[in-house]
C-alpha cells in the first residue's frame, strides 16, 4: 500500500533528521517522502541533516512499538493531519523565519482524529516556577475554555502547563500536550499519569519518534508546533527569560494572536507577560472570554476553511500568489523554472509547492507542476 | 491696570458660571473677559449659564480671600498660565468632544509657577477603595517620577490619589491637587495636612471660587483639568465602576497617553485598569520607568515648546488649520466672516481663534481677525 510506504517512508525521516530539517523537508516536496526516504538512505541528498543517523533503518520497528503503546504516526497524507493550522509554519518559513520548518510527521497518542482536536484550539503555557496566582489563573482559564469547547494546548511542564492540561481535563475537555521527547517517554515523571489521562480525553503530540530523550533544543524546537497547532497563545506567567517567551515570539511570527495574563507588578513571574504587553503586541486577557474574543476570529476563520476547502487563491500570501501565477494551467513547470520565472527563491519555491497543493491549487504532473482546474 | 480689571473679570465669571461654561467661554473669546463680564452681570449674554448667579458680584472678595490663604487667581493673561497644556481642551472641545471647555482661570495655592509645575507632569489616579498592592505601587511610581523631576498631579482622595502625592512630596518632588472644591476647602477633611504640605512643594488647583463645596458633579468636570495638565494619564487601581474611567477617557480625548498598571485577574479593583488594557488603548505601565517611556514624548515635546514658542503652523489641527488659512494677511475678518469662508462652525471658530492668538499665529485688529506675521 502506497500510504504504508509513504508512513514508512516518513517515519524513516523523522528518526534519521533531528527537527527542524529544512533540507529534508526540501526533498520531500521535490522528491515526495518515499523517494526522499531513499535518497537519504543512499547518502546521496540532505546529508548534513541526516548523515550522523541515516544508517537508523528503524521505521517499521518504529510504527509497531508506537501501536504497541497506543500511538500511531499521523503524517501529511492522512485526512487528519492539520494542514491549516500547520501551514503557518511554512507561510513563515516562506517569509525567511528561521526554523519554521513543518514536521515531517506527528507521533500521536490519542483516540481522537488530530485535526478535530486542533480544530478551535488555544495555547495556555508558563512558567515552570508558577506561582499558586498563575497556576490558579491557568486552571481557571482553560477549565472554561474546555467548557466552551475549545482544546487547551500546553507543554506537560511542572507549573502553568500542568495546570493548563488539568483545568481542561477537570470540565472534561480537551486537551493536547505537545512534548519534546518520545509520545512514549513521561517526562517531567512527575506527570505520568497527567500524561495518560490526556492521550485519553485529548492527545499527547510529538514529532520525536519514540523512545527520544527530551533535550534543552528540543522544547525551542517544540514550542513552534505549540504555536501553531492553537488558533492563539496566552502566556499566563513568566519570568524575565522564560522558556514561554519563544513559544510568544513563534506565535506572532506565525501571525497569530499573542494573549497574556497580567499579575501583580511586584511579582517575578508576572515580569515576562508585562513585557509581552509592553513590547510584544500582546493583548491583555484577564479571563476565557478575553481569550476568545482575542483568539475568536481566527479560530472561526480556521473552523470555516477546513470545514470546506479552499480553491480559489484568496487566503494566500503575497509569495504565495506569485508562485502560483507562474504556473501553467497545462503541461508542467519545474520547481527551478517557476524558481527563475517568479523571482522567489527556490527553496521557498520547493516548499510552497506542496502547500498549494493540499490546497487544492496545484498538482503535480509529468513534466513539473501546474495549475489545478476548477 | 489692564491686569487686574482683566483677573477681576474672570474670578466673576469663575462666580457664576458653574463650569464647563461653554456659552461663557465663547463670550469670552469674542469680546474680551472685561466685556463678557459686563454683558453677564447685565443679563445681556450667556443667560442659561449665569443667571442664577449672576448677582454674585464678589470678584474683589474671592481675590482678597485667596490672597490670605496663601492663594491667587491665575488667568490665561498671565505669563504662568499653562497655555500649551490646556490647548488640548480647546482641540478637543474644537472637535465637538463635550465638556472640553477651558478653564476660564484656575485658583492656585502654591508657591511656584503653575506652567513651571506641570512643565513635565504625569497624573497618577486611581481608586478611593484601594487596596494596599495599589497603594504601594502607586506611591512608588509617584516616588520614582518625582525623583526624576517629574511632577505628580492627581485629586487629592483617599486611597490612589493620596499615595501619589505622599509619593511625590516623600521624594522631595512636585505635586499638584486639583480640586473639585474650593483650594481653601479641605477636602476629603482626613487629607486637610497633606493639602497644606502640597501647596508648600507643589499646588492646590481648582476653577472653583472660595468656599466651593465638592459636588458629584464637580468630580467629573474636574477630572479633565487633570487629564489636561498631566502629558500622560496613570491609572494604577480602578473598579468596573470606577470614576477614575472618566479621567482616562479624557486622557485619551485629548490625545494624551493613557497607562494602566495591571494587577492580579483576580482582584475586583485591577478590573477597570485591565479593562482600560483591553478596550481603551491603554498601555500597560509597571514602574516609572515604564511611565516615562510612554508618556516621555509628549513631555518632551510640550518642554519644547514652552521653551521655543511656535511661529509655524506646523503643530495645528486640520481644523485650526483650515481656520487659519482663512485669515487675511492684511484687514481683518470677523468670526462669522471666517466661520462661512473656512465651513468651521461658528462656535468653533470662536474657541479657536484666541487659542491660535496665543500662538501667536493670529491677532486682533480693528476690522477682526488677521494672521501674525513673522
Amino acid at each position: 500500500m502506497t500510504t504504508d510506504e509513504t508512513r514508512l517512508a516518513r517515519a524513516y525521516l523523522l528518526r534519521v533528521a533531528e527537527p527542524p530539517a529544512p533540507e529534508v523537508v526540501s526533498l520531500v516536496a521535490d522528491f515526495g517522502p518515499v523517494r526522499a526516504a531513499e535518497l537519504v538512505r543512499a547518502g546521496k541528498a540532505a546529508n548534513d541533516e541526516t548523515a550522523a543517523r541515516r544508517h537508523l533503518d528503524v521505521a517499521a520497528r518504529d510504527l509497531e512499538e508506537a501501536s504497541g503503546r497506543q500511538a500511531r504516526l499521523v503524517i501529511p497524507e492522512d485526512d487528519e493531519w492539520p494542514a491549516w493550522q500547520l501551514l503557518a509554519l511554512a507561510n513563515a518559513a516562506a517569509r525567511g523565519v528561521p526554523g519554521m520548518t513543518e514536521p515531517l510527521g506527528l507521533w500521536v497518542r490519542s483516540h481522537a482524529r488530530l485535526d478535530e482536536l486542533v480544530q478551535e484550539a488555544v495555547a495556555v503555557i508558563g512558567a515552570r516556577a508558577a506561582t499558586s496566582y498563575g497556576e490558579q489563573v491557568a486552571g481557571e482559564i482553560a477549565y472554561d475554555l474546555a467548557q466552551r469547547s475549545v482544546t487547551v494546548v500546553s507543554g506537560a511542564a511542572y507549573g502553568i502547563d500542568g495546570c493548563a492540561h488539568r483545568g481542561a481535563l477537570g470540565a472534561n475537555g480537551s486537551t493536547v500536550a505537545v512534548l519534546a521527547c518520545g509520545v512514549d517517554v513521561a517526562y517531567p515523571a512527575g506527570h505520568t499519569d497527567l500524561l495518560s489521562r490526556i492521550a485519553v480525553d485529548g492527545a499527547v503530540v510529538s514529532e520525536y519518534p519514540p523512545g527520544t530523550r527530551p533535550a534543552r533544543h528540543r522544547f525551542l524546537v517544540r514550542n513552534r508546533l505549540i504555536a501553531a497547532l492553537a488558533a492563539g497563545t496566552v502566556v499566563v506567567e513568566a519570568g524575565r527569560r522564560s522558556g514561554s517567551r519563544n513559544t510568544a515570539a513563534t506565535t506572532s511570527a506565525l501571525g497569530r494572536p499573542l494573549m497574556a495574563v497580567p499579575g501583580p507588578v511586584t511579582s517575578a513571574m508576572s515580569v515576562g507577560c508585562h513585557d509581552l504587553l509592553r513590547t510584544a503586541g500582546a493583548t491583555a486577557v484577564c479571563t476565557a472570554e478575553d481569550v476568545l474574543a482575542d483568539a475568536g476570529r481566527i479560530g472561526v476563520d480556521a473552523t470555516t476553511r477546513s470545514d470546506e476547502p479552499m480553491r480559489s487563491t484568496d487566503g494566500l500570501d503575497r509569495v504565495m500568489l506569485r508562485v502560483h501565477e507562474e504556473l501553467p494551467s497545462r503541461g508542467g513547470f519545474s520547481a527551478e523554472r517557476i524558481a527563475v520565472g517568479s523571482g522567489v527563491p527556490l527553496p521557498r519555491v520547493r516548499a510552497l509547492l506542496p502547500e498549494l497543493e493540499l490546497l487544492g491549487l496545484v498538482q503535480k504532473c509529468e513534466a513539473g507542476w501546474c495549475r489545478r482546474q476548477g
